[in-house]
């Protein structure tokens, strides 16, 4: 009996590989500081609770399987405000945004396919792609050009008669990088030219830095109407990650066609969670600049918090509330196994995700972190604080210096 | 731009393909019966929404990506009393049975892997076999011999060295079939002569309707856990569809490794929904008992009322809530198009899943259709009055008899 060579090449989210010693260390008493993921611990907005709370009906049944009238709708709402116009068709609702990508990906790949994805990325692009048989191709970034990727030539020598899509998250997850209206207009032309659909992961839209007061949304080039898809969902913007709640947006009809039969295939997302997405959509703004407040001043904690370590190298990141860090660790994997193993301060240690499998390209990011500035102050400084110690002590235990 | 051959493969559901139709129906005033999808209309037990609204944190976290532990949990004592053990790691929740099989398709399947399926099937289970490049080998069987699929030989035939699972509803949808314990072991044997897994969706498992008061559960056969997969859901069991919560449980340690790497690429399951399907499992013994004389009852009805109408076929089904019938018309998808567009009587029409995508085998199931009996009496038959009356009128003012 075989296993899928698929999922051989799938691996384990490094976001959550660490989870069952996680468990075990909570158990034996020590508290574990969560970097790890991109989990907020910003309240959900009321609004969520009280809908869901209202239900009356006496079964709980399917919803349709694009999703339910009103929150299409108020998705349509959003959207026109960022002025771009969408039909209800244009929009199918999903099990989180990462259901949305899959369905994306099985939609438009066969084996053998490409899809362009500048490096380091989120690592589950990469299941979501294989699980179609495609390939990613890397389009590598360094450090010392902020993580940039918008390059006309290292893109089109990264394409051939295999390419079907691009793939970028804007803003960044994990580099915080925001594309300027320029970068994204490149993307949109570079598409454009080479018929390659474009798979734009906006989750983090809202979550800019820059003072701008600019939101990307790449749905505004409507000239590529035709090879985008859009991603979105409620998980980040109104710190709802348990709803599952998110979407896939395009007006490409044959591609419609395709993400409808999936969604048959599952029949319907959840019905309650549709509900209460669908009033968060009427949350006032306040909600969301505050949110970004917070999230810049936590930034510039983290930021700072991480340089003052020796050996660690950080670029400040514009959006998103990812960054990319190098530690002065010979391998970050391993270093995050210690911590929650063989590392406690004060009984408290501290979760990052490892950098490797955030890159494609065998050997890069060993030394690397991401880390999602999602704590408070007080507990994002106590966080920084152990990672410190925690080298620290590694660097002399572990690594003998 | 190209869309994917896989997706191309797949079709729309024939549940839910007529939605739009139906929408249209609805908004012209015309009442609409659905018998075409599995929505009981027993009310959901009211325990799920009261731990719904007891929820008190403030932030809708993720939850573990394989589930939360009160949820696995409740699954392991429930399978405790129908005398099999699961370990916690041996249990993972998914986005309905749905998500399940598509993470398992995903797990064990590359492009050309064969898996066996009885026809005529449960038509998502196409999507899922296709989405991860796998073929449907059709099994065939005939309402003469009451669809039943459980002969060595013929399933024997079959096998090939591509082939590399079985998979099964049992008790089936859409035939209604429920196999009896030597079914059920001889399927468990050829699986383990030929190294195959065994695929056992068993989520209408407490749905059977023979008064010998055994409940189906393959899982009892311990000498194939290696091979087996067990697909279940709160879905029928707690008429609770718009919980989508469902799970995929396996003893195979490498196939549990694979599922784990799906269920991180998508982070988790909806947090509410997984703890109000915690407390399902706790309701009382009489209220799946009820469902289960309600369910009987409404079959009674139902091959009664296709009884009555002349030049219908269909076998008493002995579980689930479906049954297959053959119409005296041309092309069942063709009739309920009809149905939708041209038919009322007294403002009213009715819903049915066309036959044709039931099966893989070309030609097959075109005058056929599966009806979803899951309506109360009184709608159930004035259902079955719409059918009647529109077979005769579709027969005279469409085939001109």
């Amino acid at each position: 009996m075989k296993i899928s060579e698929k999922s051989k090449l799938c691996q384990l989210s490094p976001m959550r590989k660490f989870h069952s010693l996680a468990v075990n260390a909570k158990k034996s008493g020590v508290k574990v500081y969560h970097l790890n993921i991109g989990q907020p611990d910003l309240p959900t907005p009321e609004v969520f609770f009280q809908t869901v709370q209202a239900f009356r009906d006496k079964t709980l049944e399917y919803a349709p399987s694009p999703g339910i009238p009103e929150l299409i709708d108020a998705i349509r709402e959003y959207y026109k405000k960022l002025g771009v116009n969408y039909d209800a068709d244009d929009i199918y609702i999903t099990t989180g945004g990462s259901e949305a990508l899959l369905y994306t990906c099985l939609s438009i790949l066969d084996p053998g396919d490409e899809v362009i994805v500048p490096e380091p990325f989120y690592p589950n692009y990469s299941t979501f792609i294989n699980s179609a048989g495609g390939v990613i191709r890397a389009l590598p970034t360094t450090p010392k050009e902020g993580y940039r990727y918008a390059h006309r030539e290292r893109i089109e020598k990264l394409i051939n008669q295999n390419t079907r899509a691009i793939m970028i998250t804007n803003p960044g997850n994990p580099t915080g990088v925001v594309l300027t209206a320029e970068e994204m207009r490149l993307i949109a032309d570079i598409a454009k030219e080479h018929d390659l659909y474009i798979i734009c992961d906006e989750v983090y839209r809202e979550f800019c830095y820059d003072d701008s007061g600019k939101i990307p949304c790449m749905g505004r080039f409507a000239d590529v109407a035709e090879n985008l898809i859009i991603i979105d969902s409620v998980s980040k913007r109104f710190s709802s990650c348990g709803a599952r709640i998110g979407c896939a947006i395009t007006k490409n009809k044959e591609l419609q066609n395709a993400l409808m039969k999936f969604c048959q295939s599952r029949l319907s997302v959840a019905t309650l969670d549709q509900l209460g997405a669908a009033a968060l959509y009427g949350v006032d703004e306040s909600y969301i600049r505050a949110s970004i407040r917070e999230y810049r001043h936590r930034r510039d904690i983290c930021v700072a918090g991480l340089r003052s370590i020796p050996g660690v190298m950080v670029e400040e990141p514009m959006g998103a509330f990812y960054l990319m860090a190098k530690l002065p660790v010979d391998d970050t994997d391993k270093f995050q196994n210690w911590l929650l193993t063989d590392f406690e301060d004060n009984g408290q240690t501290v979760m990052f995700a490892p950098g490797a499998p955030f890159y494609a390209t065998v050997g890069s990011g060993i030394t690397e972190v991401r880390i999602a500035y999602v704590l408070e102050e007080k507990e994002l400084k106590r966080a920084l604080e152990l990672l410190k110690i925690g080298i620290a002590r590694y660097r002399k235990e572990v690594m003998g210096e």
